[in-house]
């Protein structure tokens, strides 16, 4: 058993995340990252919020941590854009 | 000394709820809670975040949670939405 899966959360449908985490806890893995930067930080949350209150009601969020990431962009310059990671893990 | 000040998060640009949040720590209170729901979580994380990298230094992220709310939209029917909260404290 894996002790951990990370998913990344871009700019897809919700469901397709919601798909992905049950299908890392049922393989099984014991927790799952959800990680996310910038607009798609609210639907990692929409994610993590769907799975746990409408199909894995035994999933909890073990922690959330916040950050920045510095991003270079086309044209070469920098930016920072703000990045989230949720940890979940069945009870 | 209060203790706690709220601020909700919306649709302003995110310097308004830097702004808000540095005017509130400078009262002083000695925590401020980030409130947003939906699209506005990711403008929350970066008021967080730019906050504290770039105007305060001693604050730091105490504490993380999200859920789910239950909105009533004009046409009666009920929505949930994903919520966040951050609580900001000084070092």
């Amino acid at each position: 058993m894996e002790d951990n899966a990370v998913i990344f959360v871009g700019d897809k449908p919700v469901m397709n995340y919601v798909l992905a985490v049950m299908t890392q806890f049922n393989k099984p893995v014991s927790t799952v990252t959800l990680k996310a930067r910038g607009r798609a930080i609210s639907r990692a949350v929409d994610a993590a919020e769907i799975t746990r209150n409408r199909f894995m009601l035994n999933i909890i969020v073990k922690n959330i941590t916040i950050g920045t990431e510095a991003i270079q962009s086309e044209d070469g310059k920098t930016v920072n854009v703000s990045s989230m990671e949720i940890l979940l893990a069945k009870t």
